[in-house]
């Protein structure tokens, strides 16, 4: 026989009016949301969650980094199966990127709540402070705090663009909470989001079961060659850190095709001096941007990056400076979490894959201390940290019906 | 009997002085130029050698486009003997490249007035509003509308690379003259100047004499791409304006190096947008400097690089705009001219050899409406747009008495 919670579903349209209802506050001219971490318009944001949190029955805990969780009780008083995300955004961010998850999560709630499901576990529903770190570095500040990864005063004392400091603007907001940080702990976590990125869409794909998070090698090179007169400087005489520079940036496009997919390789910032018509450049700065799932290829790739380097500076006789702006070793998510993920998918007639997420998500804090998985569904046109931000009902409907069955999966069971 | 004139000899101190002088508005830390066209710096550097004219009796003439000429009267009233070149530098020059020509010929004109040489034609000393280019295009800006070649309302309104005019820069340093252009003629054009390329001290020769200028296509290209997320975009999903650019840069490289010496390639100038660490560019301006002496050889380069811009707009999907910046056909000297020069270095006890010029110069602009050469002395490691450019006093000192003499020979007979 089957267990009556298999038959739940969302409510589709109570979602949407959510994220419409959210994304009227901070709603940017021609689209979009501006809730820049800790502002009045994320006061204003976390006040409309808490109060659908409180009306949904939820008990409500704000803790000393201004993490919010909303528990739902279960049999058990043990740790949550918790769900979340965050509600702050970029400066020109969209209405799904984070409160996606949270807001699914308090569908996940009501629906409980509408058919008297007791749960053996207790869940929860958390949002978390400055996931995006475009007013306070770094991103992920509150789950790295919840979690215990980032020591909570040097987060309070961290400085933001305008100089304020985090724990200023806890207070202003009234964020500042009592609930200890740093020994929470979860039963499970599952974090619906936009996958902000082309690959659902283009393979036509509706749910992305979330297998890990890319490790990240970002390194700024500074390049010295030598200005010269762009006529009378034979070809065998340059130093040219332009030309050292697109070397660069076409090796690297070459190495990322090389050992193939997931491995990324961008150069997203070039600047050359004097960066004029007639003069070969004398020195270019520009960054490089290495990602892959798998820590060995990521360290092989980059190994093969700065023995490019040496052969370049032989070669072309120019300097090259190197520092590295960041670096996150790859994340590898439950085995048995991303199998839920398909197969929750595969039940209820979605199609599904695996993919690694190119994106830092508040999931990534959680799976070191527990299972942890999550689902992406599609961005129409991959497009995400911008106003044009759009996924369709559709699939907003079906990755609020994996979630939900995910949870009542690790819910009602052992 | 020996002509007396033919023992005149310049001041090399007083030349000196002059380019240091000279070189001190605009200098730069640890020496060098800059006074890039119609700044302030050129208006302060203008002024001074106005001041300098005045000093030696020439009467100025101010034309439309800012060219400054000083004359000094000759026993006939026709076209003047000119010499000259031009006082705007790249935004890291130094303090010979042009500086040099027009000083040069201020100190023929005191040369002339200190023995009181009557000439039999008139003599001049100009010097050429924006010969580099570096702020405006096309560079010998100046020289091109002088000899009606360039349309002067078209040069007028040309943007520089801060969005202004030349009008409005001509106005606001006071250089919008009265003079009319198009019609001026010359009786002849000599032009001294530093090579600003390692050919004479490699060859340890005193003075090039130029028998042609290096044909020069300037291109600026506007590549279309589309900005991704560095992380969540598969490389086989991007369309990389940054990348294209960098394919671009390594192919002119390539390009240059199997067509062979003098064929010269460089890419000064990229601006790429958004031009963030991890952010898939979405547009990429470049430009590109092709050069060569001989016009077959060019024009097979600009098929070359156009058809590998078709073959890239096909395999990377971007879109690329492309505007010519400017186009020069090499030109050929007067041979009588370049005569002229070899024997009064000869004369005078000089080395001297024939050589093309790989940098473009105002007297290539009066080559087709009169007898014209120019005068190379050593630049000191081929090196210029440089702020180390350099030159030995006794190699200026050279070339200022070959130009000297080129110049009474003109003035003083048919």
């Amino acid at each position: 026989m089957v267990n009556a919670w298999t038959q739940l579903r969302i409510n589709k349209d109570r979602l949407i009016r959510r994220i419409e209802d959210l994304a009227k506050i901070g709603g940017l001219e021609g689209g979009g949301v501006c809730r820049l971490a800790l502002t009045q318009e994320d006061k204003l944001g976390r006040d409309q969650v808490v109060t659908w949190m409180k009306e949904l029955g939820l008990s409500v805990t704000v803790d000393k980094i201004g993490n919010v969780v909303g528990t739902r009780p279960g049999e058990l008083s043990g740790p949550a199966v918790m769900t979340g995300s965050h509600i702050d955004t970029v400066r020109t961010g969209g209405p799904y990127d984070g409160n996606l998850g949270v807001l699914a999560g308090l569908e996940v709630a009501q629906v409980l709540n509408d058919a008297g499901v007791k749960t053996k576990h207790p869940f929860s529903v958390a949002f978390f402070t400055n996931e995006e770190g475009s007013r306070f570095a770094p991103d992920m500040m509150g789950s790295l705090v919840h979690q215990g990864v980032l020591d909570l005063d040097e987060a309070l004392l961290t400085k933001g663009i305008d100089g304020t400091t985090v724990q200023e603007n806890l207070k202003n907001i009234g964020y500042d909470g009592a609930e200890e940080v740093g020994q929470c702990r979860a039963h499970a976590f599952v974090e619906l989001h936009v996958e902000q990125g082309p690959v659902l869409e283009i393979e036509d794909v509706t749910i992305g079961a979330v297998d890990g998070v890319q490790g990240i090698s970002w390194t700024e090179l500074t390049i010295g060659g030598v200005s010269n007169h762009a006529g009378t400087t034979p070809m065998s005489m340059r130093t040219d850190a332009g030309y050292a520079a697109a070397a660069i940036t076409c090796f690297v496009r070459k190495l990322a095709e090389e050992i193939g997919h997931p491995q990324v390789a961008t150069v997203g910032m070039v600047k050359l001096s004097p960066n004029l018509v007639n003069v070969v450049p004398n020195k270019a700065v520009m960054t490089v941007d290495l990602r892959h799932t798998c820590e060995d290829t990521l360290l092989s790739a980059e190994k093969r990056f700065f023995e490019f380097l040496e052969e370049l500076k032989e070669k072309e006789g120019v300097s090259i400076e190197h520092r590295s702006l960041a670096r996150f070793e790859p994340v590898v998510f439950a085995e048995e979490m991303i199998q839920r993920v398909e197969a929750q998918a595969k039940t209820l007639g979605y199609s599904v894959k695996r993919m690694p997420s190119g994106a830092g998500h508040d999931a990534q804090i959680f799976a070191p201390s527990c299972p942890t998985s999550m689902i992406f569904v599609p961005s129409v046109k991959g497009i995400s940290h911008n106003i044009e931000e759009f996924t369709e009902a559709s699939d907003i409907e079906a990755g609020g019906n994996v979630l939900l069955q995910v949870l009542l999966d690790k819910l009602m069971n052992e």
